[in-house]
């Protein structure tokens, strides 16, 4: 019997979802979830059905787990712990300074209701975060550097297009390489933050716009640019559609640590994504934590976990023998 | 309260355990056992026993995670299932064609005497295993490739001095720089052994013994060398002492995967060590494990498990509360 699985929100993530699950050989996909008008929708599974977000009670029992798919911002801190007392769900929560807080009220209405919420899911949080918990849990004397890019940063590009003057724009975080150097060498650097990134920025401008007060206003944004090295092309709006429509990410999480008895031998583990697409990506990782999410409540358990809670072979399709013999 | 540890065996492994054990903030070292006589065995730890094998068993209530140090190819095959009908057990099992039969072997014992096994724990198996099963539950669709090295094998450098005329040797497993540059692209290589690695090997001769005889023999022994293109230095003892006693190991797990209606959009995923010290890193592993078997064998769970039952929380001395503020 597959996992039936359901999307709220059909964007970015939510057509990842729909991929992801399609690709899965224990999961089926059930239903798309949507505030808009459903019969305005079409998706890309033949015969599944687009119902609103009205009527999500009512499949109560039709759905094993639910992907969320809506922002961080403004959707999910309402969303999960909603739908955590009527169903399994999974997220891609990510504003890391709010984890705590969301974990209390999803894991609330996960355990009234008797189902499992599993949060924060994707690369970072998510991989990457696995990638720091256990490297710090084996080398605990040591120091830990993520690095993110080369990728597109959806909320720089935002900050910038709403610079007056500009009609459309890309942002690339990119790590410096000496400093990816230096902290492979096991040279435990203080790094601020403008020697960990770089911001390339490409930028269309409307017409009469005023380019040298644009790339000042970028270079000065507050938290966004003015405290690292950016650098501003402005090219034609072809061109950008053309080079830079799609939305590459990735990064490096390190962990340099030290061991022996004076502290003598150096260890570098070095954890690192390259993605062609980041929503992707990410909800490749939800399609594997909604399946992990099934598992724990046909367990029997309840409340909200984050992947540092899940254990790994929950996550594949594969058995215990399977993955005792060819992966082990 | 202490994590109570015992170490059985102190060679390369358990030393490497005391070590990181004492670096532990959770834990101490409550004794030593081994087969020699006692009184002859020197430890760091001041005030720790050492114990002869024949009395683990009275140590039943004093040890909470007995960490298993002796090799894979007699000891702990006897030794794990022995000691697991005992004590909570953690041992690093690397004999991958023989973890499925260990892994039963492990869980009737456990089961038996109500207690947890954790076996196979290090870095491959260990962290290498968690990367490939991470990156296969989240990529179905790719290929997996681990590499090892820059770094000593040891059974490479045994099979060399089983060689007539040779004194001692160190022999280097190297991964070739094509390969791992084709993986990083995306290009999906189909490769053999001999373009994954290199073997380097640096030979003391006994006197008159005959260099291209030897020589020979290291580059055609079926197994170790035949397959691989195999790098052959004579060079002096004080130099071998000199500048090839350390144990640096490592190595790199790579998942190349796409996702995408058309399978579009590539990923790489790659999880990679440099270890200056092969055994201090696989016991630094061993020492998270035995924290996590603590926990466990706490909640009244009992049976093997390996690194992929594991919730990664388990491994690390933090709550969860910690690990979500600060790591997540």
């Amino acid at each position: 019997m597959s996992i039936r699985i359901g999307i709220i929100g059909y964007g970015n993530l939510g057509k990842g979802v729909e991929i992801a699950v399609n690709a899965a050989p224990d999961m089926e996909l059930a239903a798309v979830f949507t505030r808009r008008d459903p019969a305005s929708l079409v998706i890309k599974t033949p015969g599944v059905p687009v119902v609103a977000a009205s009527e999500i009670e009512t499949w109560k029992d039709r759905i094993d787990v639910m992907i969320l798919c809506g922002g961080s911002a403004t959707d999910l801190p309402v969303q999960t712990p909603q739908y955590a007392a009527l169903f399994n769900v999974v997220d891609s929560f990510d504003t890391h300074a709010r984890i705590p807080e969301h974990y209390e009220n999803v894991d609330r209405a996960a355990r009234e209701g008797g189902k499992i919420g599993v949060i924060s899911c994707g690369w970072d949080p998510g991989m990457f975060s696995l990638a720091r918990a256990y490297a710090n849990a084996i080398l605990p004397d040591g120091r830990d550097y993520t690095f993110w890019g080369k990728g597109v940063s959806q909320g720089h590009s935002d900050a910038i297009r709403r610079v007056k003057g500009v009609k459309n724009a890309r942002q690339y975080t990119i790590p410096v390489d000496s400093a990816l150097e230096a902290v492979r060498n096991g040279e435990l650097p203080e790094l601020t933050t403008r020697q960990k990134h770089i911001r390339e920025c490409f930028v269309v401008l409307e017409e009469g716009a005023d380019a040298a007060a644009v790339e000042k206003e970028i270079r000065e944004m507050p938290n966004y640019f003015a405290d690292y090295d950016t650098i501003v092309h402005f090219i034609s709006e072809e061109e950008l559609l053309r080079d830079h429509s799609s939305l590459p990410h990735g990064g490096i999480v390190f962990r340099s640590g030290s061991t022996g008895v004076n502290k003598e031998h150096k260890h570098i583990i070095e954890y690192s994504l390259k993605l062609d697409s980041n929503p992707e990506f990410t909800t490749s990782v939800l399609a594997a934590c909604a399946r992990a999410a099934f598992r724990m409540y046909q367990e029997g358990q309840s409340g909200c976990r984050t992947m540092l809670d899940i254990p790994p072979a929950y996550l594949s399709e594969k058995s215990g023998e399977e993955l005792r013999a060819h992966l082990l």
